[in-house]
């Protein structure tokens, strides 16, 4: 059986399959999540709620950036909670 | 002669006066940029040029987010180039 887990996209998250998807992510933010442009948040160790917000909000476009509303475009709901894994799990 | 510094906002930025500006941020981000709740980000060693680009969004409301926009509404130039200055600063 199947149980949906509503409120815990967390909870089935990959940090492995993140780490995969994060390569389109490492010109900015780094495999390391240490960021390589001034105007670009380190990401390592942050928040994982906090990052699945902010990619979320990039997604629909409830947070603006030119770049970052085309790179969380194409994401899943798997992929958001994939990368916030990896990337709350790396140390800052 | 005062020569406008445009561009360069973090420049004359005081980390100091920034710390006793900080007093209305700790209950999420903690004094030490460690934040104290889920949704909100860990702030200390964050890029500065990214923080100042965060609170002016969040002054303006081009970023949204309810407490923040309060927290920012508020704030001048200059306390947003110390608390960056500051923040910035810490060890994460």
């Amino acid at each position: 059986m199947t149980v949906a887990m509503a409120g815990a996209p967390a909870m089935a998250a990959d940090a492995q399959a993140g780490r995969a998807r994060a390569l389109q992510c490492q010109a900015c933010h780094g495999l390391d999540g240490k960021s390589k442009l001034p105007e670009a948040p380190h990401l390592a160790g942050q928040n994982e709620t906090y990052l699945v917000k902010a990619l979320k909000d990039y997604k629909t476009g409830a947070r603006k950036d030119e770049m970052m509303n085309l790179m969380a475009k194409p994401l899943t709901d798997k992929d958001i909670a994939n990368l916030a894994a990896f990337y709350s799990g790396l140390k800052p």
